[in-house]
């Protein structure tokens, strides 16, 4: 085996670890999703929902985009989307996260897998935004089909929601219709705190 | 929401499933791998390692077999693949059920959805051939990285590994020359039966 394929190796071999960084999410079986699957479902979702993206979006770039988009959180864990101080305070980490993850793979895909990651964290590009709003999406769905009658999440209210996800409606007004079934059934089902 | 919206959320909605249902292999922190991480994996490895692809094959379609390959087991759990009499007996169990999954989309997706879904069975075509052998090289790795010294898999011996997964030289030498090193550290950790 070449330097070059056991870079490939090593890398590899460290993604086996996203499947055991746990997000505040659940599955149904009552388990905290893990951002291994939460990458597949989203990747997935880009696939499935590709008429809606607007136009000049690359799909192959965003189903990379959302596969490797939480790797990072190997070395720094998950952060809940409504932990805005831990946010802040995480982005250096993940900064540094990606640097040393992505630099296992051999120097020209090194490169290639840290620019996407930084695009889609800046969150500018057509094919980033398209990416981030299957992220913000996802968890709607999810919510209703994991928790129980009045299940509250901590710290999550209706307003803060919709402030965060707002920006769906900007991306694919289709895709926030469905943001807005799914809310309408989460509240249904009073997993949000009212406010 | 249009009847199309609601056909994708729905489907959507299903793919939450498919984290619940187990695998033989297992994650680093000690739990079942559940079929859903196992395909975020090898997704990534088919983007991972593009370049060993052979000529003509085309990565988001190999992306898009490897997101839904597995996708049946929400209706007929995981076959193990050493478990030759489960597999024969459970492929009709798989159509039926890739019918009953896929067709919860708009049926111009449905029906691509399962076209690609049996392509990637038969195997037949150069995208198909591909993401088999990932689907076959994904174990290898994650065995070394997940089991302890000398922890058996009941009814593995090397042997049937290799008559399972020698296909994947023909499809790519590089590929296969990460199994032969991923076997070796299985050899070295005593995880098969020698035979």
């Amino acid at each position: 085996m070449d330097t070059k394929e056991q870079g490939y190796l090593t890398f590899i071999s460290e993604l086996e670890k996203l499947k055991a960084v746990t997000r505040v999410n659940k599955t149904v079986d009552g388990r905290a999703e893990n951002s291994a699957e939460h990458s597949w479902h989203t990747a997935l979702m880009a696939i499935t929902l590709s008429e809606y993206a607007p136009t000049g979006v690359d799909i192959l770039r965003v189903v990379h985009m959302l596969l490797i988009h939480d790797v990072v959180e190997i070395d720094t864990g998950d952060t809940f989307l409504y932990d805005d101080t831990g946010r802040d305070a995480v982005a250096a980490d993940e900064q540094k996260a990606a640097e040393r993850i992505f630099s296992l793979l051999p120097p020209k895909k090194a490169s290639e897998f840290l620019s996407l990651w930084q695009e889609f964290e800046e969150g500018k590009t057509k094919d980033a935004s398209f990416a981030k709003a299957l992220d913000a999406l996802q968890p709607l769905i999810n919510h209703p089909l994991t928790r129980g009658e009045g299940e509250k999440i901590k710290g999550v209210t209706t307003s803060k929601v919709i402030t965060k996800k707002r920006f769906i409606k900007e991306v694919s007004p289709q895709l926030w219709e469905m943001a807005e079934d799914a809310i309408e059934r989460i509240r249904e089902k009073g997993i949000w705190l009212d406010q």
